[in-house]
């Protein structure tokens, strides 16, 4: 690739930013030359401007950059959001409509109908919604989302046994520190306990969930018809969401099928070998007490669900585990591959 | 009362039996007056023979006691067993053949079709199988368990709704380091981590609940058809395990109802007034994000259920949330609880 | 005691605040009657306006307690500050002009020279200097101070051994979350982590010490001539200082000389058996590998710094370890005890 | 480099083993491919005798090796020892006078007259006991050994001041986790709380210290003469040692001074670019909250010490921290660097 795609980061100096800025470095289609934050940091130098708090420095391809206000004007075509819920809608709206490419890491356009909720090994094919978003919003950009951390880690799991008709699904997560911003919890709060509520994240794991299984059809989304039930707990941990998932299915698989069908899943970054894409979105873990969010959530540099703990549940069909990394594949890394995959299909040009 | 009853304990220096003698330190009725370990330890005194791993310093009282052999002989009549499992089918069954009455928190006999598994709030009435155990084991003594530390607190959550027929159950455990016994979990593998296995944990939780929440008919336990499926996570948590709970019924009950259950619900050991009974055996807390295991787990010297975050479930019925104290409710104070339940009930005499 | 007395929390919905209201709970001479906060929370009932964060519930004597203002107007004679050092001088000067004992935890008036910064175990008679202080400042009332939590640890550690003739200190402390305030530290930056900083600590630490150390003469106070560096760190403890500390004394005593002094050390509160007083305040613990945050900073209600681990310094004289519970024996149970001591002395009638 | 040498790891299965297998794997010049472990594990395969602790898969390239007896026999020329202490002195030594080299992390042997304890930036010099060694000893081979985990960082923090002509050092270390081997400490001793001892590190701290920084002169070491007081504590924290160092010198440097002196330091492996000398072997960071074990750690593979909070210290000179990672520069780094070192310097021809 003889020359990088330039993007731009909205919200660049917050947590997720930083994430968005860390899981960018070295990648070898985009660069980031454009920051943006809020008006009390525009005008400042990236490095004066932000609280770095990610293990490592702060690349220096970036510190220098001076942060932007989160205006269109000169911004780059592509530009990543990780704003902050209570100012994404009217940000992200006008650069969509001032010709951006908006890929969103915030929840507030998830649930749109003319908005695609993307997991690139999942339905790739709700990009082709777009038309109709743009002709519905008069809009010469876009927006594209990805989900929430936690449902990401559920509909990763699910997707390879959908074709086993999934009915319902109970799923308890244990939620990494990290998945709550910065500040999140206070440490006396967090420390030696759970804290087993995460405000929204039930319903959004419940709805998010049925939208990405779902078809879009005919320029309108269906969900899929399962029924999703989540109790979502914050535990002291530092990054990793780990999810014990029950699921009952149209008619019960026998546990070879759901090996079988872990072990072969793959997805359009896998074939068309995105930058981001781990070699095996999926991949199950044969140890007993595997995966652990500790030792387990980095694998390929955090892009990789893992599950493991198969095994008959006595009241719906199956139960087993999985876990995610919540800020990469839950967040940056999510809509990295997201702007990946509307690369290769053209989006981009 | 003129004078406290004297109580063994057998395996009194490992972490169970140390959770007895701390427990049972200033007891109205019981006093430990005869403690029993290893052959290694026989012989000493227990101040010496015990590495004490409690908060607080050893009891004095306990502190001279010479540690004996695991044999009957000179024990008292009431013995609490915090024996490793490995050895405490054979030791136990020598005193119940020898006239003893075995309060035991092993797990060796709970499921035996002639041993009550008892929650005393909930099945005092199971103390009847006693005559058939004496008569079918030709044994003077009685053995009687309580059940494994995360059954105590998914069946007392429980209890309250029995009334409303439950008929699935689907429980996801966070359960606490001190679970474990001692050494337990290494520092290094749990730190900031989650190790989502316990070994043999989740058919406990199946069966024992089964049982505990059945009938006793005919001197033959029935265990309550309800299906329950588990799902056992150690978290970094010191004391406390939390659940997350999903029931089915045969009919829906209100929220109201469900509310007002827990509200009403007490036991004998209430009605009783039994020394380590709490006077509101499960208390729903109102606040979103609780009950949480530091801040929780502890009420009434540990022996409350808290339960909390009652919400429809869109795959059952209802779920909702559940802490108690393992080493207390779920261990010690359990067995307490029990001998207590078997003083009232004519058991000691 | 016929009848308590009134006493008036200032700051009082905070997290030293609300120290003051549990330490208080049940506390045979005082009684919490009046509360005090931020005009935001001014005019509420006490249970509305707080966000308790402590174990264990709000105490149901102060929840319908009305907040007022932070101004004298119908506050109790004794009132205790947890006021934010922010606001903490004009409000503190403004109680004592107006004729009200402050017994304050806040910094803003240790290091005045007409003020005490007392620990009642070691300086008693510094209580002297309040006629001073009224007169100066033209006051009926007085502002007493306790040290900051990690000096008051060292202080108690130190005291018995003054008789030694202390040169040269140093001090590396391993303080508690809980020491932070609320909400502190993010969890994500304290988890698996020490943050080796905290404001303003080391500073204090030297200068407190040797004030509260040192000798009131003629009404003007002596610092100590010792010397005092310290490093100061955060842990991921919840309760408890721990500090590892190096003496050098005029002389060097022998180890029987200082494990005796350590013995033998008491003071006016357990002369006079003040309530808060406790039995040994500063306690020796044999065990190798002790005192240790978790298991030893609760004891006597937090009010004992235990010791342990004395042992020869190839550099200065001895070394050994203290460790203090920060928000009892360091903040609220310290002020506390200061006023016991006032009543006593008669500095309350 | 044509082909990479050939190494063997004594003591591979346990945790120092894995860390070393871990740290070899891609290197440029030596290659793993012989294991030795205790009788239990020979003849198995690696991956069959492991129970692998670390994050991330067992390495492919090890995983299928044999595990052999922990007898010279077939092993390589360059062994490296993980050996637990209890048996390293025999194994050793037979491996060295069988004619190998053995680059050694255990402590049997640092203190010995006639054998290198080195830290390659410090005293490479110090490898020319090795004749010494064997002619006194009758052997071909050799015995070199690195230091204890937080010695290395005490040694690599003072080396560039020595200079300033060191007279006295006071240290107090904050541990994590891994360095206790494993198991090492319970989860529950150790989850939020301060274990205040570590068995024999301090005197291991002070006498190391004094060799590592000491003089080779006319075939014997000469320890240098400052005086060094240690007090060693473990924290919840999984990997880096972070110690905190006051410092008294022949004559006081300025702040520049010492600053300078961290920003030129420069050794051996700098100069001669051995494959894991870190750039700057000791990195001066001016936030005033670091270096903190969770995001310090780790830069350069582990093998680079931060410091930090260079300050004046009352009692001694100067105040600062240090930080290295424990498990690499405090162990396995260690040693290959130490191999590293021995390559270039032609001890391994």
């Amino acid at each position: 690739m003889a020359k990088k795609i330039e993007v731009g980061v909205l919200g660049a100096t917050g947590m997720v930013g930083q994430n968005f800025i860390q899981f960018l470095q070295g990648h070898p289609w985009f660069e980031v030359r454009w920051v943006a934050a809020s008006d009390r940091s525009a005008g400042k130098k990236y490095r004066d401007a932000t609280a770095w708090r990610l293990d490592g420095d702060l690349p220096e391809s970036v510190a220098d950059l001076t942060v932007e206000e989160c205006k269109p004007g000169n911004a780059p075509y592509l530009v990543f959001s990780a704003l902050d819920a209570s100012v994404a809608t009217e940000i992200e709206q006008a650069f969509a409509a001032a010709g951006h490419i908006v890929v969103s890491n915030t929840r507030n356009h998830r649930m749109e109908p003319d908005v695609p909720l993307l997991v690139p090994e999942i339905n790739p094919d709700h990009l082709k919604i777009l038309p109709v978003q743009r002709q519905k919003r008069g809009w010469s950009g876009a927006i594209v989302t990805n989900p929430n951390c936690s449902t990401v880690v559920l509909t990763m799991a699910l997707a390879p046994l959908k074709r086993f008709g999934i009915t319902r699904v109970i799923v308890t997560t244990m939620q990494a520190l990290s998945g709550a911003g910065y500040p999140g919890h206070a440490a006396y709060d967090a420390n030696a306990n759970v804290i087993p509520f995460i405000r929204n994240e039930e319903p959004k794991m419940e709805s998010e969930t049925q939208k990405i299984l779902g078809e879009l059809v005919d320029g309108e989304f269906r969900p899929h018809p399962m029924k999703v039930s989540a109790s979502c707990n914050r535990v002291p941990v530092l990054d990793g969401h780990l999810e014990t998932i029950a699921v009952e299915f149209v008619e019960k698989p026998s546990e070879q099928e759901i090996l079988e069908a872990f072990r072969q899943f793959r997805g359009v970054p896998q074939e068309r070998q995105l930058p981001s894409a781990p070699p095996r979105p999926v991949l199950y873990l044969p140890q007993e007490d595997r995966p652990q969010p500790r030792r387990d959530a980095w694998r390929d540099r955090g892009m990789t669900v893992t599950v493991g703990r198969l095994r008959e549940c006595p009241v719906l069909h199956w139960k087993f585990l999985a876990l995610g990394h919540n800020t990469v594949r839950g967040a940056a890394g999510a809509a990295v591959l997201n702007a990946e995959l509307m690369k290769v299909e053209g989006w981009l040009d």
